[in-house]
């Protein structure tokens, strides 16, 4: 006789395909975070995954306001409690994406063409976070019931640096109350190489604004003596950088905490080549800081990006003016032990001292957040190893993760639990960017290995107690 | 018994409020060559200006195709083929303008507002060239007829450079024939300071795009390793300038005539100091090469200005992406006797050098003009200063123009006839800038002085035929 395990996942594949048809509806929702003309597109996208969950039979499900964009809260209980907790953190909210940037398909119309699906946010989160929601009810439904208690945490800001969740979680540590937390935000190179994230790159985001004249100038009349606000920001931006692709901000580097030998160990059996890349990206070589290898470089070193630089005119054929202002948006990822804080102050400081008296300039704090480093030798995490190894058929590598989770950082500090990153993307799907797609076969092993996850979570909360050293305390 | 010249000017005296009512319903077509969405538009300003010169009596008037944006044409030639003939040359087109750039009103609504009329177009060029078809008017409605033949060439594609009006002139040497170009699109600093331009700078005008990865790249995932376009970009455009600021482009000054003493001491007389540079364009401080004067740094030296500039993402809030390009149009405005092209050849050749084999460069071709430079002692320019003096009030100087007026070469080169730039612009107008203005003053006044023109080039005909030698060969 099958087990609640079996159950569920024979549940999970008998019912597949309406699966995914709900995870387009889903998809559909243009819930863009960083644009106030899609507030109610978020707020849509909230009450249909709590009206979701509710009627899986998780009558527990709301949408619960911040002082943004809202949190679907929802709880599954009944396993009881002496049964572990584990707490599901995903984000419904996406990023920008048009038409012009170079989709082939509208981005919010999901296509399912030679295995995957086309749309915003198929990978990067509704299609990682609906793998839970999924899990949950092929337990509920296939089995009567899940091995261990569940609840959802999902934000509708991540995609913006979720300012309002760490309030969020510090007002409502009692009812987050958990022993473990799962995200799924994250990714594979390949899909025999399952990764658990165990460590992800802080930011700082500033925009830098460059004034000149009061309106734009006809360049004709004014130029040779006006200083052009477009060049100042060029002139300003170029000394930011050494000319060995290291960040030439005084104290930036400070207090980086040195890759280990064992660490780049670790590191190295995530193998990307400059073949590899160049693949992926397109680019025509890589580029960067010599002195460490590609995947470093890429989740191990902080970094310095260019994310938007905007002046004058853009528009068809010429237009001859002295632009009155410039301006960029600039991240930078952070490592352990740097501060998001004291980053911003060295940048802000170190443009504000190379700014020529030709113009005038400003730098903001757009958004930051807090690098991570969990352990990997918990059990909550070994847990996550053998959950891949049988619901995914591979066994996971611990990889540090490029990319930022600020709330990753927030939930280990606040919640004293670890937080265990089981990301059921690959590398190649191109979150952020155009065409961004979701592999449909990653989509239906996730929701396996995470059905498989919840009963190791319960098999280890009865046998190992005692080595719950962090939610104690 | 008043004469002709006193007539004419009695009516447009009698008629300014018309006029000024005519004005704004020609402003308000916004006739944008660059933008292919005002196609139509600028059509419309070319008929309408067809008809109003019909009305006036001008029954030759005519919207002639080009391969790109129509040419008025009109003639009057009542005065007889023993009287010289004059052609107006002016640009019915103007360069864009939305309220989001900081315009007070509407760009497309003009304004009559502290003795200005408020409205793109208002000065840069219709402004200017409906001075001339007033003056006609006025001698045709007040005095029966004109002293000299009176020609039209009214072009839609002056913000493009114009890039088919040589042809057209070449095409329609017969019909355009004249004695003397007449063109009102300069200015002067103050309304006591009538300046006749009689040099003008050339221009090269490129786009630079620089391709990375072939889609925009998560930032977190890929930063560190993938060189950031909009960097390259920032790198390539800072290596364009020398820290003194001249142009850091191998052999670009190569051909500039050096001033003279006597160059430099006419120069001077248009005094431009430190703080009218710094209240009229609002800068915190000037820049440029200090081996010159601020006016000579605007006016008779090369410069090299970034007009736009453009990657990845602009909107609110942050985004987290390596842009997959970035691009930026620069302007090179040229003086006596660089060559457009071969500045061109000179720009992307370095561009090319110093790009780095991380990302791709392309270098194009927007537009280009020929610097102009016209003796100042021909007796058409003279005749010019005169009309100055009795119609205007003041004794104009000869002035270099900083900006650039393709076709003033062109003509000067095509037709072998001076060209005589009569500005009736002030230098604080704002042109191709947000609330560009025109005050009414220097309209009603330019229409007497434009009078008083005709008067003198047909006095200087009968007394001065042999010192046409231009208009000979």
């Amino acid at each position: 006789m099958p087990n609640a395990n079996e159950k569920a996942r024979k549940y999970s594949r008998d019912h597949a395909e309406r699966f995914r048809r709900e995870l387009h509806e889903l998809i559909r929702i243009p819930s863009l975070s960083a644009d106030p003309a899609h507030d109610d597109d978020v707020k849509r996208a909230a009450h249909w995954l709590a009206e979701h969950l509710h009627a899986m039979g998780v009558e527990s499900a709301r949408v619960m306001p911040t002082a943004g964009h809202p949190v679907v809260y929802a709880e599954w209980t009944g396993a009881g409690a002496d049964k572990p907790t584990v707490l599901v953190y995903g984000h419904y909210d996406v990023v920008p994406a048009a038409m012009e940037d170079g989709w082939n398909t509208p981005p919010f119309e999901p296509v399912e063409k030679d295995g995957k699906i086309y749309a915003r946010g198929a990978t990067d989160d509704k299609g990682q976070l609906f793998i839970h929601v999924k899990a949950l009810e092929s337990y509920l439904e296939g089995a009567g019931g899940a091995p261990v208690n569940v609840k959802f945490l999902l934000e509708g800001e991540e995609e913006i640096s979720s300012p309002n969740l760490a309030p969020f979680i510090k007002a409502n540590l009692n009812l987050l109350k958990a022993d473990v937390c799962v995200i799924s935000d994250s990714s594979m190179s390949s899909i025999e190489k399952p990764a658990i994230t165990h460590s992800l790159r802080g930011m700082t985001y500033i925009q830098i604004d460059v004034h000149g004249p009061t309106d734009d100038l006809h360049s004709g009349f004014w130029g040779g003596a006006a200083h052009n606000p477009a060049l100042a920001l060029v002139e300003i931006i170029s000394k930011l950088y050494n000319p060995d692709k290291t960040i030439a901000v005084p104290g930036f580097y400070d207090d980086v905490a040195p890759l280990t030998k064992a660490e780049r160990e670790m590191i190295a059996k995530s193998e990307l080549t400059e073949e590899q890349f160049k693949k992926v990206t397109g680019v025509p070589a890589t580029w960067g800081d010599k002195k460490y290898t590609l995947r470093e470089r890429v989740s191990a070193r902080p970094t310095l990006d260019v994310n938007g630089m905007w002046s004058g005119y853009s528009g068809p054929g010429p237009k001859t003016i002295i632009p009155a202002k410039a301006g960029a948006k600039l991240s930078s990822r952070l490592v352990g032990n740097q501060d998001p804080d004291k980053i911003f102050g060295l940048l802000k400081k170190h443009i504000e001292s190379i700014t020529p008296p030709t113009v005038k300039v400003t730098v903001n704090l757009l958004t930051k957040g807090k690098p991570a480093l969990i352990p990997f030798d918990l059990p909550e995490m070994q847990a996550a190893s053998r959950a891949y190894e049988k619901g995914w058929g591979h066994a996971p590598v611990f990889t540090r993760g490029g990319g930022s989770i600020p709330i990753v950082a927030d939930i280990y500090d606040m919640m004293k639990i670890p937080v265990v990153m089981m990301g059921y993307g690959l590398d190649s799907d191109g979150l952020h960017a155009p065409n961004e797609h979701y592999t449909i076969e990653m989509f239906h092993r996730g929701i396996e290995t995470a059905i498989v996850y919840l009963e190791e979570l319960a098999s280890l909360r009865r046998s190992a107690d005692k080595e719950h050293a962090l939610s104690a305390g």
